[in-house]
């Protein structure tokens, strides 16, 4: 059964996700809908792209993914489709899908304009129900992808926090700070080798307010309660993690700080 | 596949929504089951009635809608199932329905009596578990309505408020406060037109404490960020809201709490 | 359609529910996955515990239960899966499963070894998605459970606290606090009748900082508001209410505290 999956800030308490997944539903009376989440902060369009670029390649080929972080609902900015190799992408074209579309590999955008991927009525405020789900009830019905409108040569880019070396220490940015308060970096796991990092090894890491002593580690077990691990994480990017603890409490950082990372000798 | 949705006020930490969900698929293996949300305030009927209300045309014909806001559980108000034009509800009979029902074509009404619309056991405290979810699954695998039990000839109304205008200014209360401080009012979108409201004309708002200015807007965009914006809602009724910000934080409202719109000359 | 239920502590802001999901329906097309919660308590086995095995048994045959709350992610706790009469549970061997499980009738219990039940490249930090998923998915799609690898003969059991009747009063502790703020007791519902009650008879509650009187009821509605309530709860458990606000809040009780509930003669 084809799948589409959602991602917005729209919150659990109102009923605009029920009402994407009601239209979804009418287009395609075969398919199932299926949240990443909906508890992206208000218009953070940096969060919506670190939570849908880390959740879609765990999905069956063929799969639709609507994202809806929108400020700019009803202004300019284009209502966009990605075909991916084997996926497609439906929503805003703010920088919200650029990150996740690559991933999976980009073969070309289309505008949404022809009427037949709208609703009767179009309100000003709320595509995500009146654009957005009808293009994904089409496209995951069958419709093609480059059937909703003209094509568009170039999409806008997502500035995204990178990681560096220098002069012996990881210097990167906090991305997403997870439920459980572990700090999710902007470095990829492997950086974690090029700093020279072996599991065990003492490492300093500095947040904004001072820096804390931890240990390079596999799992979070492998370190004390209240002891802070460096460690690959599960979702690509090193990850600070305390035991039982949030690492983000102690650190006291959130999106976007700095971090630095380096070996004690 | 056939649908069945749910509404409650039961939260997500516990499993009662769960439970609710295990029972429906137990009567009925090819269905889905989509939430529209279980955030509903506590025994807050009217917010209920608002997010059902709001949700269901968004569904394809034939889906069957479970709602339970329901501090009678259990006491002598009734279990009943509304057969409309192309859906059924299911529910207590205590105003939560009406108004969702109504807009999609109420054909009749029916309590359920027979045995095999409930379970073997029926607790006293939880009825959309061992009644409206037993029925909920037999109606969606195709059992009539009508088979549920007796006619009911006078459903319990919901009292909701309205709006006016008088002497100039549309007067209406606040229906539902949305995740964004989106102030939704009880004015339908039409009287907005009444009113004599045009694109990017000045209006006055007036909440509980005071009076604030803004402007008639088609998009949040076209207002300056913490700028107030009245517009037609995607919702069906008139929005005040602040672009980036919460209207109804601004304006100190909350649900049932009086507005009064009107133009400034 | 086969189901497939996920149980967990990872809330709903992150996209590792999703990722979860993505891995399941990526082992099996045709299934559909329902979540039980995942605001389980971090960490907290005895409330996962607890949730699961309430739920569960509402599921059709041939569900596959994934439950995952696994501070031992990474260690040395085996990654399980027990095939019961009717259904299949999936996740760590922590004590998580076990009670769900003995309800459903445990047949046998095997450790997942075997590398077509795991991702290619298995992270240490979240097997939930890198070993549970994959197993849930490709047992639910038809694959047997003793496939998964070798027998286990041992569960590791988990400490739950009981209740027992003692000089004319039922001792018991208190096992979750709903979101209504019902406090649900380790007392199984047939102890009220071994302590004598009956409807309508008055009782003193003896929570942790003081006593305080109620009545022995069906429903929510047959006592005043502002009053407490004594009842078989609808998860199989002696249940104290307070009609329209918070028994825990009045009690000043949370999970695992004591409790002693007696008749006043």
């Amino acid at each position: 059964m084809p799948i589409v999956t959602l991602l917005s800030d729209f919150g659990a308490k109102d009923s605009y996700v029920a009402q994407m997944k009601g239209v979804i539903l009418d287009n395609c009376h075969d398919c199932q809908v299926v949240d990443i989440t909906h508890e992206v902060q208000r218009h953070n369009i940096l969060m919506g792209s670190f939570l849908l670029e880390t959740a879609v390649p765990c999905f069956p080929k063929g799969t639709v993914h609507v994202a809806v972080v929108d400020p700019g609902v009803g202004s300019e900015r284009l209502p966009i489709v990605i075909r991916c190799k084997d996926a497609i992408f439906v929503g805003p074209d703010n920088g919200l899908l650029i990150r996740a579309a690559r991933k999976l590999g980009v073969v070309a955008a289309y505008r949404i304009q022809r009427p037949e991927f709208r609703r009767a009525f179009v309100s000003s405020t709320f595509h995500g129900r009146d654009i957005f789900s009808v293009a994904a009830g089409k496209l995951v019905a069958g419709l093609k992808p480059e059937s909703v409108g003209r094509r568009v040569s170039k999409l806008v880019e997502l500035n995204v926090p990178g990681a560096k070396l220098e002069r012996g220490a990881l210097k990167c940015r906090v991305i997403h700070v997870d439920v459980f308060g572990n700090v999710i970096t902007s470095a990829a796991n492997d950086s974690l080798v090029k700093l020279g990092a072996r599991l065990g090894q003492r490492l300093m890491v500095r947040g904004v307010v001072g820096s804390f002593q931890g240990r390079c580690a596999k799992a979070y077990e492998e370190v004390n309660p209240g002891e802070l691990a460096v460690l690959k994480g599960s979702q690509g990017y090193v990850e600070v993690a305390v035991r039982e603890e949030s690492a983000a409490a102690l650190l006291e950082v959130g999106p976007l700080d700095e971090l630095e990372i380096r070996l004690v000798r």
